[in-house]
């Protein structure tokens, strides 16, 4: 399901029209991309939390090279689901 | 950043009540948990796209015990941010 299509399927259950939910969908993503800017986290009731987590620096080795390299440190995005999600995966046959 | 600052947050940019937002993002949680409880992926553009990964059954040992246990394979919601998210934090102080 890609953009389009869940800005298709949120519009076929509410009384608003596409582009008004995809602006909409926008201003989300613009609110959760500030705060996480912020290195603050995300709560959201019966999906999850998102927080932002420094990944250290690390040497890696290059396979073919054998060089050393030294990979920078950097910020990411780490998603965790709720407990309610997490019992709705269980009843999904794996 | 909590669920009730979120939807205050959004309100705030936007021409609709705190109850309507509330509304709202109900349904897109509702979507987004449909999607994933049929194993089907979600993309948002500009933030990330979330999916299904299945954590395979392993063995553990209990740490006093030293009983050997079997945890059973689960479900699990993976996210991952786009570049356009991750270039965003390169910004940041870390």
């Amino acid at each position: 399901m890609n953009h389009k299509e869940l800005i298709a399927d949120i519009a076929g259950k509410i009384d608003l029209t596409k582009t008004e939910v995809e602006h909409l969908l926008d201003i989300i993503v613009d609110v959760c991309c500030e705060q996480l800017e912020g290195r603050g986290s995300i709560g959201m009731q019966s999906f999850g939390v998102f927080d932002v987590k420094k990944r250290e620096e690390r040497l890696t080795v290059h396979p073919t090279t054998q060089k050393r390299m030294m990979i920078p440190p950097k910020l990411t995005v780490n998603f965790k689901q709720s407990s309610i999600l997490k019992d709705k995966l269980k009843n999904v046959p794996s």
